[in-house]
């Protein structure tokens, strides 16, 4: 039976915009296993509620239940661990674990602060005062005032990905030679924009963009065949 | 024949406080290596000019001459295999890269702003002018300026270590259960500061504190036993 992934989709029901399920559809693809999504939205709690929390990603696999990202990514690594390595190793797990909580906070604290009316706007209409409401309580502000000087708050944004400038200097993905967790982690984050908003996060000539390029044709153009926006 | 390690230092010799440096001597001592240091100041490139490089950490080992503290730590990896293990493995290596590449940036940049007159201070009498020369260049103002005012930047410096924080939360180290390069490249900047500086970076109820104070404590107290000035 194929494994069964809810994921956040927009008013569009093809459209999925979440970076967390992004990682999780990402690492899925990469240990090669087949796997169906559910289009769900952000107001659905009752249909994760088997799930014991009301967040997505929730995959099912037969008879378990995973959420959370990094644990679905552990799940995946200890259970299916003849599949293509998605940590190589502990060594490589632990400090995975520091590269995916700087995509969390620096990342999506980051782009929802360029993207937030995008994201309001492409959602499904009923989601949009739960969005509304939560993202304002956490970010303290209006969308429409967070995301005003979005132009300039790009510049700060862009210097931000200098670590992800630095290591792809050295080699081609943030997980060596080869994409792994940790560039899922990141990708992730960029995926999400790209789904769910117009609005051009990076410039074509950063190595960051030719890097995000490289994953949107891994695994036979896997990310890049989903709805997006921008290029 | 023990390794030699060329470390800076400041005025008084035995005071050293090299962040590149500290990870070197953590790496060497994970690695249960014997070395002996050689007091370097920051104007004494033609002692280092061996190396064909103007900077330390310079390692070495017999015959061979490593400098650069990625390089050197991924020598010691390679070359001293039998030993505890800096990375466990490639996806560790590959990983670690960009938690040392976020140290680089985000830590000796954010640091080197709240304490770069305490160097200045503290330095031998003949660097202070090189020092301040090429800082101030790179920093685009006066050191004083840059220091003045540290008491508000350091709550926004605090907030970029968040990343450590999420997964100190979930594991003691950066390493996972036990230290390893990922932690030593962070740690290295603290004591750095430490070393250096009276000024309060940390704060006592941080769990990044309580890290920092295990790393201070492992191989017997190794780093804890060097002249310091803040706690």
């Amino acid at each position: 039976m194929a494994l069964k992934l809810y994921d956040l989709a927009a008013a569009a029901p093809e459209r999925r915009f979440s970076p967390y399920c992004w990682r999780t559809k990402m690492a899925l693809t990469h240990k090669g296993l087949g796997f169906e999504t559910v289009p769900w939205r952000f107001t659905e709690k009752d249909v994760i509620a088997f799930s014991g929390q009301p967040r997505v990603p929730v995959l099912v696999d037969g008879e378990r239940v995973v959420s959370d990202s990094w644990t679905i990514a552990t799940y995946l690594e200890d259970i299916y661990a003849d599949r293509p390595s998605l940590f190589h190793g502990d060594g490589g797990r632990a400090a995975t674990r520091f590269v995916n909580a700087w995509a969390d906070g620096v990342l999506v604290g980051g782009i929802v602060r360029l993207i937030a009316t995008d994201i309001l706007a492409n959602i499904d209409e009923r989601d949009r005062a739960y969005f509304r409401k939560t993202r304002e309580q956490r970010l303290g502000m209006s969308l429409e005032k967070l995301t005003a000087d979005r132009d300039t708050q790009v510049l700060a944004f862009r210097k931000t990905l200098e670590p992800i400038r630095t290591v792809l200097a050295t080699q081609p993905y943030l997980g060596g030679a080869e994409p792994a967790y940790a560039d899922y982690a990141v990708f992730g984050c960029f995926q999400w924009s790209r789904c769910i908003s117009r609005f051009a996060l990076l410039l074509e000539d950063d190595p960051v963009w030719a890097w995000r390029d490289r994953l949107l044709s891994a695994f036979g153009g896997f990310a890049s065949m989903a709805p997006a926006y921008a290029a």
